[in-house]
């Protein structure tokens, strides 16, 4: 049974990939849209099941390391500034206009400035594969905004921490904060003394069966692992672990040897899961407040990265394009929002409403961003 | 939890594989070995989940296909007849040698029958990576073994039908055999009109990432599934699949990216779990009948099989190898002797002597391999 999910899920995602494609769309989208097709929403056929779940995240960790690999470091502080308050403004604006418009379609207090904690965390892996699929990765706009979530993230799961601490009165906020200096110290450290490449050097000398690959395995999954004991997500250690192999003369030799199984059986399988999660059928009963919601989401990270971007000195097409990248949300949002339906922060449309902001977010966003690359490059040819 | 679960298997694996091959023995030694260390009959560190059952389960899938990519066709039809003639062997020995000693152990006739149906199915995955390592796969003995394991396969999935509808009342045999027929018929015409390499060679023109391998996996995933509710082990099922693919031009692109993630993600999970599932703890209860039961399967074997291959005219060293690398009993074995315990066939302690079966089946193959393999060199070297 396990078996024949895969590969439906394999030769849908797939099939509407290319059809996307074909209308010039990333592929990314046709990979969310066949999972609301397969998925509860309209056909029924899969389940999202554990092991779905394990398989997506797997995904994600390997879609983020590959992102951190391809990401030049030096480019990337380049863009330190940009990146600061391009995620300070994406936090900011989300937070309070996402509480606000709770509040004001009568969410009590929690739950309004639960659903604004919903709203800050952006989930750049969408973002990263339609950028990649452009090859506008590298470009200024693309490396703020991967700078930008990386900060984002940080800043999202403190809020949270604080948040959810508050309302369920759990978490020690200082302990969390201690925890995660001391990843990105041991991060800091990792770095400073090249150990992954100094590893890999001893590894590639036993000449083992694919040896290298094993061993990049093994760091992304412990440092996914570790990041998340730290109160990071996973997917930020794994993008920070890309940056550390990214840095060694292996960089080739991994991408190629972890990109096919990435491309054709883990990353399709987690865009698969954000559609499938997106259970619709809850979704019409707050039509009105999910629509404010996904409207809010949508323009507060526009105009917050934007702004952010823009008073450091980027261009207004760019900033735009900035913003436009921070849009989507996904794991975190939908983690925060369980958290809240399960300590009855949330109720349940209100969750159903994150849930569709997730889906609206993450299919508008490689739309949105094709759309902003190509009027920035007809400016650009106006110009010349 | 699960990313660091899969992190320390996959490290204590690769140690492990490298520390047997200083001592000249098979890596999948190690890595079974490192199942058992980690597993609950030593350290308790690892827990067999269903996450690990179904990483385990891919990895034995793509370890077959790997296994059928590169076996010769036209070299496994030579081997046909030594083949039919060592599954026979390979199969009425240990049934009748199983069925005795348990009987005379003091088993009911049932549980005797059933014993001997566990000892039946070979399990080649062992010998497969063993003699893969050591490049003698495509040995006259390696394509009869192979040959010989999917007849055996076959066989002994028929006597536990016939022994569990007999025992339990559910099975209709003349259904199964109707499916398994059918199977094999879609087979033989899947291959006839040579559909996979037309397909192959439509995917390739799309230009779609990876789409190569895509269409690899969504087929090798479909045909397992296919195989399995036909009745035929799903390791059977990827294995023909391989050989399909293998008569294409794409071969060793397939072969290359399927590979490294293969070998250092899934393969190794599923011989750990070979070792995790071992729960040693219940063997020292039924010392001397586990002893009998493992010496029967190892005898069993190597004189039925090796018999078999005797009488088609092989010398006696490649015979007695082929009946080495058919000793091994995995998947097949443990799944029969589930049935068993959960119909109340077999008692837990007869169970707890099957795991250990299959356990020194599996680590002592390797060993006997080398050296046979050996030892059949020498004598070449003799002769010339």
């Amino acid at each position: 049974m396990f078996l024949l999910q895969l590969a439906v899920i394999l030769f849908f995602t797939k099939v509407a990939a290319f059809l996307v494609k074909k209308i010039s769309l990333p592929s990314v989208m046709g990979e969310v849209l066949a999972g609301v097709v397969l998925g509860p929403s309209i056909l029924g056929i899969i389940q999202y099941t554990e092991v779905l779940s394990h398989m997506a995240e797997i995904g994600v960790i390997l879609l983020m390391f590959a992102a951190g690999l391809e990401t030049d470091v030096n480019e990337l502080k380049e863009c330190g500034n940009t990146s600061i308050l391009t995620a300070l403004g994406g936090v900011v604006l989300p937070f309070v206009g996402g509480s606000a418009a709770a509040y004001f379609f009568g969410s009590n207090l929690y739950e309004s400035i639960f659903i604004g904690t919903i709203l800050t965390a952006t989930s750049v892996s969408i973002t990263v594969q339609t950028l990649f699929e452009m090859g506008k990765l590298k470009s200024r706009e693309g490396l703020t905004i991967l700078g930008a979530a990386v900060l984002d993230d940080i800043l999202g799961i403190i809020i949270l921490t604080l948040i959810a601490g508050v309302a369920v009165g759990e978490t020690s906020i200082m302990l969390l904060l201690i925890k995660i200096t001391a990843f990105f110290f041991l991060c800091w450290l990792i770095y400073r003394w090249q150990l992954v490449k100094r590893m890999a050097k001893i590894i590639t000398r036993l000449r083992l069966q694919e040896g290298l690959l094993s061993f990049t395995i093994i760091v992304i999954f412990t440092f996914a692992y570790i990041s998340e004991k730290s109160g990071v997500a996973a997917i930020i250690g794994s993008y920070i672990v890309g940056i550390m192999f990214g840095q060694t003369p292996y960089k080739e030799r991994v991408l190629k040897s972890i990109q096919p199984f990435s491309i054709s059986l883990f990353i399709p399988i987690f865009f698969a899961t954000i559609g499938i999660r997106a259970e619709l059928e809850h979704f019409s009963a707050t039509i009105g407040f999910a629509i404010t919601i996904i409207g809010v989401a949508i323009l507060s990270k526009i105009l917050g990265c934007g702004l952010g971007a823009k008073m450091t000195g980027m261009d207004l097409m760019a900033s735009i394009r900035v913003g436009v990248g921070m849009i989507p949300r996904a794991e975190v949002a939908l983690i925060v929002a369980s958290i809240g339906l399960k300590n009855g922060i949330i109720s349940s449309p209100t969750f159903s409403s994150a849930v569709a902001m997730v889906l609206i977010t993450t299919i508008i966003t490689p739309i949105m961003l094709k759309y902003s690359f190509a009027v920035g490059n007809e400016t650009r040819l106006i110009k010349s």
